[in-house]
């Protein structure tokens, strides 16, 4: 077995194990048995548990940057930026549910080996659909603005992949090709709507 | 020391640890040794960890439920319904932030023994908001769309709770009243705008 073949399987192990268990739930030992190398193996490349949580988010955080390619395309209108980067994202999350779920349900947690990744990752991510949502007329200097609805996107999407299982449940619905794109049409319908809606309250209460 | 108080020490010492480490990071040591209680009584009051977090669940979902209390208020419009819902679901969380994101962290993990109480509640107190946005002229019988719209407003509220030392960082805000006020503010002009966006469109899709 090659020295990448080694780390795939460990990451590969830990992606479905940390994403229903939880990271801090789940033993080394029991990573390396899914995983089938020994022990010793995750010390030697990830340097422990953390270090595979660490690039497992990198790994998350590179392909979400992906989705936002568009913010900047000037080609199409604002308001279609806004549909193709949700569709982005939605369809990287569903490829991917176990993957964005570690990240997002990490998030909160004190790890104090990964803090730092985590609060650089979500503000530029955060910064860079700032950029977008500015074209709808809100404020780029109003920062208590922006850090209401910077969580906003992200928040809608991935919650909705958290509770699926309850979602499923008690909804009675097929999470299929035609669910997600309604969803996205739905997502898209909200974030614009709303975001429109923020734009003409502080247009009413400070005219230019 | 009474039953009631061992009861409570127990519980008080586990919104605080459960919050910051995630449920399943914390040892039944630990929470003994935070609480000052004897091992032995959380097994004899709670029958073991989970049922520590069990409690703590129902605790969170009946203060969550007395929230939704302005749900059949005919005596207010349907918006003003919705500004006091959300008005009184963000001042609960504020009050009860460990133990909302206690709750919130751990719904999508497999623990068996809860996962009824989990199901159950997240569909009773979805339900109870769905009566409300179909006065906002959706269908009622759209599970799809229901089960889109059900999770997006705990999703915003809760979720900018989660990453809040992450945004305080990020933005340079300090949560204080002020804040919390334009919070309310914004959420409920998203939520209303994208609920009114939605109704716009299926209205056109299907007039009557």
């Amino acid at each position: 077995m090659t020295d990448r073949d080694t780390k795939m399987r460990i990451l590969e192990a830990a992606i479905p194990l940390f994403a229903q268990k939880g990271y801090a739930a789940v033993g080394v030992r029991e990573l390396a048995a899914q995983a089938n190398v020994n022990l010793a193996m995750i010390s030697y490349y990830f340097d422990g548990k953390v270090g595979v949580l660490k690039a497992l988010m990198e790994r998350f955080f590179e392909g979400y940057s992906r989705c936002l390619a568009h913010v900047d395309d000037d080609t199409i209108t604002p308001e279609e930026r806004v549909r193709r980067i949700i569709s982005g994202i939605v369809n990287f999350v569903r490829e991917n549910t176990d993957l964005a779920l570690v990240t997002y349900n990490e998030l909160p947690f004190d790890v104090p080996e990964i803090a730092e990744l985590k609060a650089e990752r979500v503000s530029s991510v955060m910064a860079r659909l700032q950029n977008l949502i500015f074209e709808f007329g809100l404020d780029p200097a109003d920062n208590v603005q922006k850090s209401m609805i910077g969580p906003f996107l992200p928040g809608m999407i991935l919650n909705s992949f958290r509770v699926q299982p309850v979602l499923t449940r008690a909804f009675d619905v097929t999470m299929n090709d035609e669910y997600y794109e309604r969803f996205i049409d739905t997502v898209t319908t909200i974030y614009l709507r709303g975001i429109s809606g923020l734009a003409d309250q502080s247009g009413r209460e400070s005219p230019q």
